[in-house]
């Protein structure tokens, strides 16, 4: 905000009239939730912080190209995608978020149908979680659609959930169902069924961010390590193993798949185990712990253990084990 | 930070090596200061902030070709620059930083030692102000360099300095000189110029943020309202008199102008009036307040005053006034 919470910094000869407009479509739709006593128009947000608690912050990119295309994701998806990612984050630490900012590069050339849209799908998702667009940037930009989302969340003192709780003997759990994202942008990819309606396919286009399950589960003292999966199974298990030292065995018959499309149909194991972008939790529990089947309305799945060691093993139906390495998840190979 | 902190969120069966290469030395880089609790390597950063205390948030872009050209600008002198403009953003309202994020997009085909020399530049800047690089994002970008900095900082409850604070009859005050940036920008366009050396226009290459000075004038009561000259004092004192309800009147020759190069030579007052990235703060206080001539070093020159009214008019030698229009800041035009 080096001109002001959402002006640009390449005022004023000749700024795109998208930019423009889009700075005045901020400042009149951001919502004015969440506390925020400066906003838009002003060098830094300033916002109050619950007291006894400690701030959240987490930034994630949204690049066209990269994490979608413009041609196969209308812009109100791309808009709640770019915000539901920060909120997985906070969800990720049982936080609550608490004020929205977005740092949005637009080309020359885009239509402001497609900037409307965008902030259509990030605003409605915002209000939906009760938080205002506090500020961020806007510049041109020299290539596609670029944003980066930043959530500020606020977690009581000492609270967050981190990934690098778990032990041994921890149960590994998750919430939902895992696979849908990376199966439904697989069928997209299939040339003849590029044009999906994204309406038929929510897990993909309209992924929900689990922010009051991860909350209870904070609140309760149920999660000793928690993560989001935004990656793919196997890597996010692999980040929380890292991070805790410690490995894990994982029962393929156990994870759950989603179903895609209608009629539903149940996506391949690959896409569970690998896929990202689910936005479900991964988190962990001592063996004493019981847990729910379903909280907030969300299934949550008992799918293997904590280990000593550093080694992630998926063991199959026969109980026979192979190694579970982490292959993450690019977009759009 | 979908997958983590610094992790990126196209892993990892292709992330390009200057990626890989960027997580690890962000870790091993990343200064531990500023009380981070749980930074890169989890979903969220967790803060805590000095009791009876705001947040401040601030982002801001630095995109290549938009702010910054590789074949004009070093390395060190893009990363310097990037955390100076968030860094001027909390100077603007009277705060301390706390904690530095940055999301990174690069291309493929990078070299590290550009990454090295960013990342060197940015975090010898933190580190003089120290604060600590607590997460970010990595992304492979469809472009070129795209970087977009967060601060985090904190003001005492209530005290941050808004631009909505001038009130008629404020004076209105500047720190350093102006105009020196835009007017090495200038010189490196003239073709046979390009490749100044950066050791010798550091008003440019290497601008310093103003936290001290913001701080002292927060602290002792001083300013009404502030901004930091980002995209030139027309633009920025017009910022000021939009949120303030007001006018203003400028004297010209008031204006301190900087020195560049070696010999020194006196910058156009053109680019004074309407040159971005100084860096200096312009700061409005009430007629009663003794403003002392230095605050931290930094030479303090009242250039106007506040006035009824929405006009802001600038004023000759010889008393002849003319409509001070903001003629924003467009890096490379």
């Amino acid at each position: 905000m080096g001109c002001s919470s959402a002006l640009p910094h390449i005022l004023c000869f000749d700024v795109p009239l998208a930019e423009k407009a889009l700075i005045a479509c901020i400042r009149r739709q951001a919502a004015k939730g969440g506390g925020i006593l400066a906003g838009i128009g002003d060098d830094c947000a300033v916002l109050p912080l619950p007291p006894r608690h400690e701030a959240l912050v987490t930034t994630d990119f949204s690049l066209e190209g990269i994490h979608f295309r413009r041609g196969w994701h209308p812009a109100e998806s791309v808009g709640h995608r770019c915000l539901t990612r920060g909120l997985s984050d906070i969800a990720a630490t049982g936080g609550q978020p608490q004020a929205v900012f977005l740092s949005l590069a637009l080309p020359r050339n885009l239509p402001q149908a497609w900037v409307d849209g965008f902030l259509r799908g990030l605003l409605k998702l915002a209000r939906r979680f009760g938080v205002g667009l506090a500020g961020g940037d806007t510049a041109e930009s020299p290539g596609g659609v670029l944003a980066d989302i930043v959530v500020l969340g606020s977690v009581p003192k000492g609270k967050a959930i981190l990934r690098s709780g778990a032990r041994p003997g921890d149960q590994v759990y998750v919430s939902g169902e895992l696979g849908g994202s990376a199966a439904i942008l697989r069928r997209m990819m299939e040339k003849s069924k590029r044009k999906l309606k994204p309406v038929d396919y929510p897990r993909h286009f309209f992924p929900e961010p689990r922010v009051q399950l991860g909350r209870i589960l904070r609140e309760k003292g149920l999660a000793s390590a928690m993560i989001d999966i935004s990656d793919g199974l196997s890597t996010d298990l692999a980040h929380i193993c890292e991070e805790s030292g410690a490995g894990a065995e994982v029962q393929a018959e156990a994870i759950p798949l989603a179903l895609i499309g209608k009629p539903g149909h149940e996506v391949d194991l690959g896409f569970a185990l690998h896929g990202g972008e689910d936005y479900e939790l991964l988190f962990t529990a001592p063996g004493g712990k019981s847990i729910p089947t379903y909280i907030a309305g969300v299934p949550i799945t008992l799918i293997g253990q904590i280990t000593r060691g550093r080694k992630i093993v998926l063991r199959n139906a026969n109980g026979v084990g192979r190694e579970f390495r982490p292959q993450g998840w690019e977009h759009f190979k």
